[in-house]
């Protein structure tokens, strides 16, 4: 019976991933074509980004209401990602720069995800992307919690996450052991983890993106790209999804 | 009783200009610091911004369920404002341009409301909104149904909005005389009419805007001004105004 369970579990991992899997050491064939692969969204974050602190916060409550989409979390760089586009920040434009301080308070207001704008802005997050990465590829339960801290540390706690210091201290909580955390840190120089950011943003910019977030999402049965960027487009997400949409804060409980 | 209700319309509406009112030949003087203004919101529109388009739809319908709120329809120039702001449009960004064609797709199939993205695009509308300021002062009570005309003929039917040809023919069956429409047209070139128009746009720059459509919003008995940028605000509208949210289409029976 587990036996079961655990192959129909990886038979739906397979399924995802249109792919070929080995199970107890046997090769087993799915016919991809008759499997309908399940909704899905991607998130292109970076920690830098105050809208995707929203949109990050606004999917973990959404992924409650929808079940059956799967969630990927991917470290994007948006300082790089901009430059690729030849887009231009917000504050650039003095207006926009001013509006957008007042919108992110309304976006506080309206979805109460607390929002506290750092002293320090921008700051070179390259670094800190790096690093999800490594705890995305070494500590892949822990990971979501570790994007969730280092978010709220910038955008609530006035944190410059772009330290080493502070993420060292935000972070050795989370993996247990300070020691495993600046072992991580030493991590992000390698080759094959800088060239992995450079990736992930690059592929955002191939699927459409110009700035964050970015959602890359997927009905059901289906392998057209919708692409979403802003906190603002749930809306339009569960539409697209064919989905309900509950409001900014759709689940009261789940306030922060 | 008649006269008591006219009495009180003129007071309700004097209270929310905080003037004098003059009334049946005597001059009644209102206490207007014990008398709180209505909310309102102002918008901002040019008939070339496809998200004004949305914006102005989608405040008609806001406005059925949101019956203790003001709306006042500005013709503005998105040219001219964007050019004061310094602001560019979003398709000199190649990947926000073809975003925002997906985006405008996505918003129509959410909202319910048509759309046909315009063979000609961008075109000059100055003549289009000082055409549409003087049927705010010479036709009040028709002037809202011919922006909706104008809005339709380009978002829906791509005729080519600027021309006075299909101004003529578009506004003609409203107004009820091609030579009355003819007459408007002309009125477009006098020095006050084109002032209105230099005069509006200024205000929404003075308020902030670097863009359409643009929602200035007042809470019930509060001269705070809330600017909002974008058809994509409601949400946050309905926050601030303390109000409910429906979604984009919260009336079933009122898509078009």
């Amino acid at each position: 019976m587990r036996a079961e369970l655990k192959k129909d579990a990886i038979k739906k991992r397979c399924s995802r991933a249109g792919s070929l899997c080995l199970l107890s050491s046997h090769l087993i064939h799915f016919d991809i074509s008759t499997m309908a692969p399940r909704a899905s969204i991607v998130l292109y974050y970076d920690i830098v980004s105050p809208y995707s602190y929203f949109g990050f916060n606004l999917l973990k409550r959404y992924r409650q209401q929808w079940k059956d989409v799967d969630v990927v979390l991917q470290p994007a760089f948006l300082a790089g990602l901009m430059s690729t586009a030849k887009n231009q920040p917000p504050a650039t434009v003095a207006a926009k720069g001013a509006y957008m301080f007042a919108d992110l308070n309304n976006v506080s207001a309206a979805s109460g995800i607390p929002f506290k704008f750092p002293s320090e802005f921008p700051v070179l997050t390259i670094q800190t992307m790096r690093l999800l990465i490594v705890l995305q590829r070494h500590e892949a339960d822990k990971y979501e919690q570790c994007i969730e801290k280092l978010y709220e540390e910038y955008w609530c706690n006035d944190k410059n996450v772009s330290q080493k210091d502070i993420l060292i201290s935000a972070l050795t909580p989370i993996i247990g052991s300070e020691a495993k955390v600046e072992e991580y840190y030493e991590m992000t120089g390698q080759k094959e983890i800088k060239q992995a950011l450079i990736d992930n943003t690059q592929t955002a910019f191939e699927a459409g993106a110009f700035g964050m977030p970015t959602f890359i999402v997927k009905k059901a049965g289906s392998d057209e790209e919708h692409m979403f960027f802003g906190s603002d487009r749930f809306e339009l997400m569960a539409s697209v999804l064919e989905l309900p949409y509950y409001g900014l804060a759709p689940n009261p409980a789940a306030k922060l």
